[in-house]
């Protein structure tokens, strides 16, 4: 890629979400308290050798989790912000671009983390990612109900699947069908895992007849597909203009789908984008509007999930120099 | 292989477990039906193409299922065999030998079933395994309590897990230790799934501190244990017998391991099958003698299930010629 191309690259506007999702995004007043937690997790399990990885990961993770939740309670948020940080780090560390050349070795980790997953015990020699994630599931086993631990760690495994698909596709990307992709991509970015957290972490249950409605799924996909294209925007930016080689992103996806260039394809998405903005706004309205307490709580945690992806992008670990 | 070492292999007497688990099993007056279900199932879905291989896989999982849970009432006992025979004929289909060669489908295909089992909408273009899946899925959710639904639908991931993983190190045997074999085995065993759905089958629920208690986890453990071994032996002569590629087994594992020829790790693990056993035994009795009436009926059903994996390995699906 020529630094020309970069640059135009780097010109092109993030989708305006200001109509349905205006800001300013409330934050949690525990976001520095959040940070300051992360840090000292990684001391215990020293996910990641890096030292301005590791802060700028722990920053926008603090500052994300902070949006995403920012009405709930402390031990709550540290939760989710080790949750989150474990994933990202792991993705990270062993996925992406790294397993394509190793799938082997991906797979054998991720078989230490489906045994922790599945009630095993921790192996003697576990190393950090199995100590933190050993750790992450006594503190979810505590705060949350059956169904409420058992919905996330079915999503754990979700996303740990979806790093290996996306490893294995990585290597033949010509093969990967829109449809595909879009079925992935709600565990992959994670989205899927946060919305499984919001009744552990805001202590609310969603009755199984409205979790299984049409009410709730669909503003539950729309903002996990908002979540997506807006990651896959700010990623694919960040990673032409460091030159280094893009992950299965939507905007090459879209390239090869209707054979048309970069600019064209960055449009496509985002008016996806705004598309699926859209509609999240309106089933959320309707939720809102219900007269039930946890379909309005619901609501509000898929609304203030969707505000920490819009504003993710915008943070130092996406910009694009 | 010589025809000599074939005859040596199968000449090796399977372990003699009538101290632990004394026959004859008890089975299920509704054998018959369950046969007539699966064929009828495999009408509608059909995920077995030789007429042969359909015909004694029916046979095998309507027996084994009978035995599993000689007391339930028809309805679970469908339920319990469609879901069990979809795991074999997936693992046959996809799984070991076939996807060593062909990693990137078999992803693919998993990919398919994760999207269904995190609750995503069939696609329009579903095919017989796609459709089934739903179709189990569907009944199990109008037959299961939440937490149930989730733990069944947990045990199948790592089930698919479990066959990628098996996949992968088949590429590299050498590499797989003696105690990663040991957490992945009650998951391919499909142990771990039968578990889960012992009480969806039999209508009873286990109190949450029970389930994660040492008195649950140990016979558990020793029963998912004792299927892997008995497989893996009925497996390997099977094979042996048959000239085909061995898939990942206990015994090449610990010839490598012990550095021994194929006898002496054959008594090595037919002597860790009959520990395992005594375990379970050990546990079980102490589960069934205890004050709760969901414990007891957990250590009927453990019992059982244990009993189907001893009955199975004499099936025709196993035999060595």
């Amino acid at each position: 890629m020529t630094s020309t191309d970069q640059a135009r690259i780097a010109a092109l506007p993030m989708p305006d979400l200001s109509r349905t999702f205006p800001g300013p995004f409330p934050t949690s007043p525990h976001a520095e308290d959040i940070q300051a937690h992360l840090e000292q997790w990684l001391d215990r399990f020293p996910l990641l050798s890096r030292p301005e990885a590791r802060h700028i990961l722990c920053d926008i993770v603090a500052h994300g989790v902070a949006r995403t939740f920012p009405t709930a309670e402390e031990d709550g948020l540290f939760l989710c912000a080790d949750l989150f940080l474990w994933l990202t780090a792991f993705d990270d560390t062993y996925g992406e671009a790294t397993a394509a050349s190793s799938q082997a070795q991906l797979v054998r980790r991720i078989r230490g983390c489906v045994h922790l997953l599945a009630d095993g015990e921790p192996p003697g020699d576990a190393g950090p990612f199995d100590g933190a994630l050993h750790d992450l599931l006594v503190r979810l086993r505590a705060r949350a109900t059956t169904a409420q631990y058992l919905r996330v760690t079915g999503s754990f495994r979700d996303v740990l699947f979806g790093i290996l698909w996306e490893a294995q596709q990585l290597a033949e990307p010509d093969h990967v069908s829109m449809q595909e992709y879009h079925t992935m991509r709600p565990h992959t970015v994670f989205a899927r895992a946060l919305i499984a957290m919001a009744e552990v972490v805001l202590r609310y249950e969603l009755p199984e007849e409205a979790r299984n409605s049409p009410a709730v799924r669909l503003p539950e996909s729309a903002v996990c597909d908002l979540a997506g294209v807006l990651n896959d925007l700010g990623s694919y930016a960040r990673e032409s203009a460091k030159d280094v080689p893009n992950s299965l992103n939507l905007i090459p996806l879209i390239t090869r789908e209707q054979n048309c260039e970069v600019p064209a394809a960055w449009a496509a998405a985002s008016l996806l984008g705004k598309e699926r903005a859209a509609t999240a706004r309106h089933g959320l309205d309707e939720l809102a509007a219900s007269h039930s307490t946890p379909l309005a709580q619901h609501a509000k945690a898929l609304d203030s999930i969707a505000c920490s992806y819009i504003w993710h992008i915008d943070h130092a670990r996406y910009r694009k120099v």
